[in-house]
């Protein structure tokens, strides 16, 4: 459903949006609400990093509950990026995000089946398991982040 | 397992944020998480809202994946609740929190099961049987602003 969900929503998105104006409320609380979105995916997935580093001790279960997070909030981010968003003040995403809009959705949705792996296997509370997994994940953050994020 | 991490958390940041002190990056970061999560929450909440009020039509999958959305960021903000936050510039949360944290706790717990039982019943797209989950959610949100959040 939720995969569904966002592609109704961004094509709803895309529609409305299809004529160029200037930012206005809309669109600053669509770029607010994915930053927000990315805000806490970062917060969740940062102290995941440092356990697979060997940082901080392992926590299985903290692992998997910030991994299961991760994941949940992989299908939240899209309907922030209507079109208009990439005049807004102070957003980080490039304008090539609807200029390669298909590339991009498939972006996120690497990130969805890639945090959905690492939610599933981390259940298991296996750090050798989680390496490859947690590597793929940390891939579809880089991916698109190379592609389409200021830095 | 997610009450049980919540507990745990709160437990471990209450334990080392048991030394009054000025706010710093740590206390920051921790506002800005909370802050996030419950924006990204009223993000998805404010539709359901409208849709509830016919302001805007009710769409049954769209509110579904509000209502989940919603459920699993309920089990996020707590550990951004450490102590010495209160201190923190344009933090909304009163001090009252970590004078009752139980109290606290327990309504952030309300608000966990009210909305999980929200999602579960806007599974089965009916606007009557979603209406007295939807609005036992919009009472927990609002038991804890009243006792908690500045105006």
């Amino acid at each position: 459903m939720h995969r569904k969900m966002a592609t109704l929503l961004a094509g709803a998105l895309l529609a409305t949006g299809a004529t160029a104006h200037a930012a206005g409320d809309e669109e600053e609380k669509a770029v607010e609400y994915r930053e927000s979105v990315f805000h806490v995916m970062g917060h969740n997935f940062k102290p995941m990093g440092a356990m697979m580093k060997g940082e901080i001790d392992f926590d299985a279960e903290e692992f998997a509950t910030r991994a299961e997070r991760v994941s949940q909030l992989a299908h939240m981010p899209m309907e922030g990026f209507m079109e208009g968003t990439a005049d807004v003040a102070d957003s980080e995403a490039k304008p090539g995000i609807w200029e390669n809009w298909e590339d991009f959705q498939g972006k996120m949705e690497d990130l969805q089946e890639t945090s959905a792996e690492l939610a599933e296997v981390a259940q298991g509370g296996d750090k050798g398991a989680i390496a490859p997994k947690f590597k793929a994940v940390g891939e579809s953050c880089k991916a698109c982040h190379d592609d389409y994020k200021e830095d």
